[in-house]
């Protein structure tokens, strides 16, 4: 079954949503406007429907393999990746000046959607790419940026994120990697790194790992972490590749999914080849990011953009586990519908309980896509608006959708994914029909990029708590006045879209203010709720996108337009309104019941 | 990590939730007591965490394969049937005249929890051989019993049912196989069965195949179906085994899960092989089960112990998830907890988010665990008590429960074997961790033997709506003395179950109504809730049985009994109702508000 890109709900959301027109009177992006959001997502959609989404299940039959140090990926990734470098792909959001096209995060954040959905192992490669660009953009110094930059836009070479060890995981304070001053400036870098994702592989001339290590003498814990580039080839004063350097891919992980995506464990600086790059003896060599011991603020950024873009995963594998059990829905022949509409047996989209499952699978991902593409706009926004009050407002917002948009699409992906399988019946079981795949493939989502929970203490502490919930209140008050709006515009809808936000923002705020009470008077209490609160914030959130969406709609409907995708877009709305948000009044209670009977019992009764 | 059976919990169960003594007092269970129920459960411990236990990740690697017709199961499993077989576990429940011990139902589902925690691959093998013997006994004619019930009851040789066709899966009156009359009294049968479980292995000698098809001239759809039992092997009058049969296995499926367990395609009289085992041309030889075009009504009844016995599955796998989960929380050292009651980076399971992740699995399992017991109960009742009101009523709540012990048991198993994953952070994604194996494993729980959807349409129609909703009131009005019983006991963790419980049940009742008033007349209506209302329905009787626990356990406690665990079951019973049950109100809302939003779109829009 071949994935569409579904441009006219990526167009309606970065029109109507996101507000494209805004955005392109931002400095800067004044080429952006609704034109070339679209040409942009048409070719976009052309480029990875044809090319990338094919490779999606051969990457999970023929998945990349370590052999003697060297990873050879999928069959066709080598190819299709030439081709995506060629298209300009991966310097669409990124600065002109690095030989980037500048496109505001609103559409390239579409145009992530797309390539994800197309094929999460292959985009996982360009996903790292742009936090490694990112973070050499903010925090590298001109000579890195002179070095590197120009190759990473424009996809010759490829960048890694090296944070984990086996015995460093969430916990950062325990890398034990360690850097060794050399006279000239550089660094020695020794230490073994973990799932690291596409940390080898033969898609790219070379690989630009950006690597968390202590330099000697470094304080103890996240405070002596600095941060390096080392580069698999050194390169040589005139941008050639020079030597090899001293990092090498051990093996990679067998794994649940996204088996096409080589997770690499790399020894840095073993000293069993290549050891004495440059005449220095054994280590992998390493350039200083930054300054020492500011490593974590700069993994930060590239954490950051990489948690955005994993929600965006969220929400394309949902895309296109939800187009495949439509289709399969629509074709298999099974059973009388319970209303007698159909004389004998019908497709089993006919039946109530596969609608809802289709429904339901739909909301969770129109509202998850809205919520995405409307924290882009915002970063937009607080990036290029001239006025610093905006761009802090703006800021202020994008951030509190960040856990959301990472936390919230991915644990949904886990629920659609499942009911794409669901749909299917025994069917779903088998690996050839390719449902399975999803279900496998998203289950890493909420947990890369820091699990779920690693998101709700985000969000409860740094965007909640910090600022004694104000960001989270203004949130709330808007989502009042769409509520007045829904109202005023009347129709049961409508009506029904307000009712149920005014419950679910009600739940909203008075899990803000337990937060607020809570998270350092009694951090256990807090914190045992933070992903149920994680869960309800991002629940009402894509909610109340939806009764924004409803609002165009209901408008644009009225003046004839495009009919059943307007009407669609209502249903949706409504659907979610009365079968999705009112999940957050379980969310809420179980928030407000506290951390007693969670953690009440002791360790040793597990 | 090595399986534990939770022998002290199911006995709790046993004794105190399903009334062991009472089922002791029952014709024929008068050996049934407590003493033997414990005797049987801690062999059954011994030989499925010693022999079947270390076989479940070996099946995942090396799964069952097929080459020329012959399936190979998994190394070990072979020897390991043997053991199985002559430790006399098949014939637990079954009836000694057939050589069977005659165990209540209450005990050998304990025991099928184990043996199905220890290995869900190789426990399926049984599972079916349960369902063969239970059809045969129940239509089967005496020569039928004579020749095959001893040997499915020693476990010498397996069965299988055979239902599913390509393009009958929940359809059964889609089913085209035919079955012609031969002039001695057997049938001759033709056509392609898929999906059948163990339909062809190397464990037993022979394989008694459960097969339903039309006899010529038969009425279309499911009034013209009738069941056949096919050997592999036909059997001579002296009880060897005779000519291979008409009937062989064209393939195996690639599976997502339970990959030791082989799904094979069945051709029956495929007229390239032994196409002639008697002098009476192709076609597997095939003998009636009770009268011609009855086959669904006994097929139902094979149908309803596996139903049951899936259930059990979810209970099963959602178990060992969580030992596995539970071991890695206490091992993996990771960050500093937020109250600070630990200096430095500890054991994750310090974290309370960690805590809530295992709190509902734990939960969520002792719960469905009670419900699946408790049920078992009502079962051995319905089937033995002296006084026929008493079997009617035990049948009825019986039937009642089988679609939430399928149903709910299943699809908790999902959120169950997710979280575990979760819990192990990176490496639950890798498959050698054996969490990711769980999640796979599930995913068919809630599709084999009827979807959790077939489930929730016999809960509405059969079980609901055609009594009036008498039997849903009835187990209403006992969880309601359930709620002033813990009122009456008090204390914090009782009331607040009685609270929560209260809310649950209103909601129930509210549902149970409107599928009453709806199921006829607006049949989209009801039938678009039916899920959420078995999952209401599920979660509260889940509920219910952990506050009857409760009760228990704060009774035993005042007598100075076992306190660690007693005082852990309260704990498990408040946290469910703190943290569980308020989903209820989420479920009942989604079927109160109807299916207008769930099947207004036109099917175009998908």
């Amino acid at each position: 079954m071949s994935y569409k890109a579904p441009v006219k709900d990526l167009l309606f959301n970065i029109q109507h949503l996101a507000g494209i027109d805004q955005i392109a009177q931002l400095p800067g992006f004044e080429d952006a406007g609704l034109d070339t959001a679209q040409a942009v997502l048409e070719e976009c959609a052309r480029f990875n429907e044809d090319v990338i989404a094919p490779l999606n299940a051969v990457g999970d039959t023929q998945p990349s393999s370590w052999k003697d140090g060297e990873v050879t990926t999928t069959p066709g990734f080598k190819e299709a990746y030439r081709q995506y470098a060629e298209g300009g792909w991966q310097g669409l959001q990124h600065e002109p000046a690095y030989g980037g096209q500048g496109l505001p995060k609103t559409i390239g954040a579409a145009c992530q959607e797309i390539l994800n959905s197309a094929n999460l192992s292959f985009a996982l490669c360009p996903l790292l790419t742009d936090g490694a660009i990112e973070a050499l953009v903010t925090a590298g110094s001109d000579d890195l940026k002179a070095i590197y930059l120009e190759k990473l836009v424009s996809g010759q070479w490829t960048g890694t994120m090296n944070l984990t060890e086996p015995q460093a995981g969430s916990d950062l304070a325990l890398v034990r990697s360690r850097a060794e001053r050399q006279p000239d400036g550089t660094y020695k870098v020794f230490g073994t790194k973990i799932f690291i994702t596409y940390g080898e592989h033969d898609m790219a001339e070379n690989i630009v790992h950006l690597v968390l290590a202590r330099v000697q003498g470094a304080p103890e814990g996240v405070k002596g972490i600095s941060l390096f580039v080392v580069p698999k080839f050194l390169v040589n004063a005139d941008g050639a590749l020079g030597a090899r350097n001293d990092v090498h891919c051990v093996s990679i992980e067998h794994k649940l999914g996204i088996k096409a995506s080589p997770t690499a464990v790399l020894q840095f600086g073993d000293g069993t080849a290549a050891t004495d790059v440059n005449g220095t003896g054994p280590g992998a060599v390493g350039y200083l990011v930054g300054e020492e011991n500011q490593g974590l603020k700069y993994m930060f950024i590239m954490m950051n953009a990489a948690r955005y873009a994993v929600g965006v995963q969220g929400v394309a594998v949902s895309e296109r586990a939800y187009q495949l059990a439509a289709a399969y829905a629509k074709e298999r022949v099974q059973s009388r519908p319970v209303d007698g509409s159909v004389k004998g047996s019908a497709t089993i989209i006919h039946h109530p309980d596969v609608r809802r499952m289709l429904m339901t699978m739909r909301a969770l991902i129109e509202g998850t896509r809205a919520t995405a593409i409307t924290a882009a706009a915002a970063y937009d926004a607080a990036h290029k608006h001239p006025d610093a009050e905006v761009r802090a407002q703006n800021q202020a917002f994008y951030e509190f959708m960040v856990p959301l948009v990472k936390g919230y699409s991915t644990e949904i992906s886990q629920e659609v994914t499942a009911l794409g399988v669901q749909v299917h019946g025994g069917m779903g079981f088998i690996e050839e029909t390719g449902a399975a795949q999803h279900y496998r493939d998203c289950k890493i989502l909420t947990i890369y990029e820091g699990t779920t929970a690693i998101q709700a203490n985000d969000l409860v502490g740094r965007k909640t708590a910090r600022d004694g919930g104000n960001v989270a209140k203004a949130i709330a008050a808007q989502i009042e006045k769409t509520e007045s709006a829904l109202r005023a515009a009347g129709g049961e809808p409508a009506e029904a879209v307000a009712r149920e936000l005014g419950k679910a923002r009600q739940a909203f705020l008075e899990v803000v203010e337990f937060m607020v009470a809570n998270s350092a008077e009694n951090p256990n209490a807090a914190y045992a709720g933070s992903v149920p609160y994680l869960m309800l914030a991002g629940n009402l959130v894509a909610g109340w996108n939806l009764g924004r969406a409803l609002l165009v709609a209901k408008e644009q409907l009225a003046a004839g337009e495009d009919k059943a995708f307007l009407a669609a877009k209502i249903t949706t709305a409504h659907f979610y309104a009365e079968h999705i948000l009112p999940r957050t009044a379980a969310l809420r209670d179980a928030v407000l019941h506290g951390a007693h009977s969670v953690t009440e019992l002791p360790l040793e009764a597990f």
